[in-house]
């Protein structure tokens, strides 16, 4: 008789490699059938278990789930659904067990940030209480890289990556055509109370001098006069300027750059203009032309250039998580943790649920120049081994394959259920 | 006795292959010692040729000329001048020769669009009026893909692999997200006059229904309501909206959207924020979530993606433009000629310049969907053999190695002069 089926779900926004993870626990699962039965996934994340929209991928292909290493974003679809607090919302969690218990789960997968580590939680709390137990096991996910226990999280190197080259790659652009044209350039990546991505693109530098000349962390309040003095002493001495500002650059009383002063011809604000707040800004002070990109969704789906390493770090935290319920372990989430000495080397670990959840890890201040622009030795120490490799995607006529899930529907068993 | 020295000069927006021309013409002209003595670069373009301010390219080594095959951007520096015309700006001109002489250049290569296409023709013909004879190349260069007689620009392909793959990505991201959270997404993409950028997005659609949903194009007059009763029609089908605009998208009146509207704080208009302004206007009047990018300078410097087929197009116009040098030909272009037959092949011709000079190839209506939102099979079909192969950087430690130049300066002879 094999096992009970196992639940997976993708929580919050996707990533380059989440779908590697769940690449991980499929295979893992389907090695393992005399245990664990098949692997039913949520239809757009948590979502799909409320309304009993379950994916059967045990109707994939061996060679369609292989390819979910190599194809980004959310292949089940995922949400921003946040399971509000058991006390506030217990019909929901009841609900959850419910469709759990009409599909025989016994394993609870659950793919996402810290919001869904707390999710994970209390899902795995009040199964035992309503006389269902699961094992409710977190599989970390984030481009933010702000969980909590593990030394990184799965999704960030890819990001970091991208932006590390993005940044090398438009420097050489301003620089080449500073002399008569654009001096400074802006590009705006994602990160809206950590600055880990924007820390990344510290990586592009070789030497003093080299591209970002600035980098805007949200951890550090901006200083208008500050920042404009710096772009002017960086144009001054290398005869351009480029910057990588976080969304979430804020002002010392908290509000977001992004958030003030853009307005439409209807005298509507316009959020998340971070980068050309800042242009205006630059332009308005000291006239120097400039150019800026927001990278936006491009940077966290960009499997195309995807570090090898964080494939891998993505592929074993699914791979864990499905060892661990084996093991008869609950309420965990696999992490990364990093090995001692100069050459980086990495294994997996567990970290109990109750310390991850709701937890946000910011970049330490020791990670920080001095002066709040740029990034140290021990940040570059930190991220340099999370971008290595390239794990490249197969092309066909010029583009990357990705895989498409058939994404079969378990048929219903229970009543409608309004989320 | 070696021959004449070549003058070589980069213009105008650079390209992740540009540098690749440069190597064919260096590489060439290295073989062929006995009759064409150095290479001198102008610093940032032709700039450098007016200011005397030579590089001498023999002072680098053969693996430093041979990786800028794969560095992007302008290795010697580009510059955005422009030679007015001969009846107004004489001493321009006349100082080049004046330079030439001096250093006893014999051979113009110049690289770049269709303006730069029209100086190297004045100089070549002036030269001869002033008894100094140079044989003067242009080489096409531009991810416009705009210059007439050639099939394609080098440049182009590149910068359509990457919004292609760039368009894919972020479309598997929102259809992922899409039940809860962002309807919309919009990337703004290069084109002020031609839509051919904005175009190759197409090429990311693989079966009916896929993004992108809606191009804009710079060829089509934006209609506000007939593109907002799309977007609806599109989220109702698919459940989101991808849409991939020309920043050169303008309304029946040559108005281009990114001027329409946007103030900052202080009254001042906002230019350039064609994307912020399609999401205002969606979310006005439909209230969708949504989500933009501006890929701006990453789309054309973005060497880690370039296409295999546009790196060897981009070498090969640099060694023919030696070749024909050296065949005595004066006042050509090589250009890109594509083979008859079903499977992509080219080879490269020569076009007079007379007739490539100030000349825009927009988009063949043929090439637009009738309803002006998409793409033909005709377009796929030209478009698709150029984004083929992916020609990769080397790495190191995440990140491409991409070549620095020594760039050492020609000592000068002459007095200065004023640009």
């Amino acid at each position: 008789m094999p096992g009970k089926n196992a639940f997976y779900a993708q929580s919050g926004g996707v990533t380059a490699v989440i779908n590697a993870s769940a690449c991980g626990i499929i295979e893992t699962a389907r090695k393992n059938r005399n245990r664990i039965g098949k692997v039913f996934a949520g239809r757009n994340g948590i979502i799909g278990a409320l309304q009993e929209d379950l994916i059967d991928t045990s109707k994939e292909s061996k060679a369609a789930i292989h390819a979910l290493v190599s194809t980004p974003s959310g292949a089940f679809g995922s949400c921003r659904h946040k399971l509000r607090s058991l006390e506030e919302n217990r019909a929901e969690y009841e609900r959850l067990i419910e469709v759990f218990k009409a599909h025989n789960i016994g394993y609870f997968f659950y793919n996402g940030g810290g919001d869904s580590a707390d999710t994970c939680l209390k899902v795995s709390q009040l199964s035992h209480t309503l006389g269902f137990p699961l094992q409710a096991i977190h599989v970390p996910k984030t481009i933010d890289n702000d969980l909590p226990l593990t030394d990184n999280c799965p999704g960030f190197g890819s990001v970091a990556k991208y932006i590390a080259i993005s940044t090398r790659e438009a420097a050489l652009d301003v620089a080449s055509m500073c002399e008569t044209s654009t001096k400074v350039f802006i590009l705006e990546v994602m990160g809206r109370h950590a600055g880990w991505i924007a820390a990344a693109a510290g990586l592009a530098a070789e030497r003093e001098g080299d591209a970002p000349h600035i980098i805007l962390f949200p951890e550090i309040a901006f200083n208008r006069e500050k920042f404009l003095a710096r772009v002017k002493r960086c144009i001054k001495r290398h005869g351009f300027c480029v910057i990588v500002a976080s969304e979430g650059t804020q002002y010392k009383d908290g509000t977001f750059l992004a958030e003030s002063g853009l307005r439409d011809a209807f005298g509507h604000a316009q959020l998340g203009g971070l980068a050309p707040t800042l242009a205006q800004m630059i332009k308005s002070e000291h006239g120097y032309k400039y150019h800026w990109a927001v990278a936006d969704y491009l940077q966290r789906s960009a499997r195309h250039i995807a570090s090898a390493t964080d494939v891998e770090q993505a592929y074993a935290v699914g791979v864990a998580a499905v060892e661990f319920a084996l093991q008869g372990k609950n309420a965990i989430m696999p992490i990364i943790v990093r090995g001692k000495g100069k050459r980086y080397r990495w294994s997996i670990g567990e970290a109990p649920l109750e310390l991850a959840a709701n937890q946000e890890k910011k970049m330490p201040r020791s990670f920080i120049s001095r002066d709040g622009f740029g990034i140290t030795d021990k940040a570059v120490a930190y991220l340099e081994p999370l971008i290595a490799g390239e794990a490249y995607p197969e092309y066909r006529k010029g583009l990357p394959r990705y895989t498409r899930l058939k994404n079969v529907a378990v048929p219903k068993k229970l009543k409608k259920f309004k989320v």
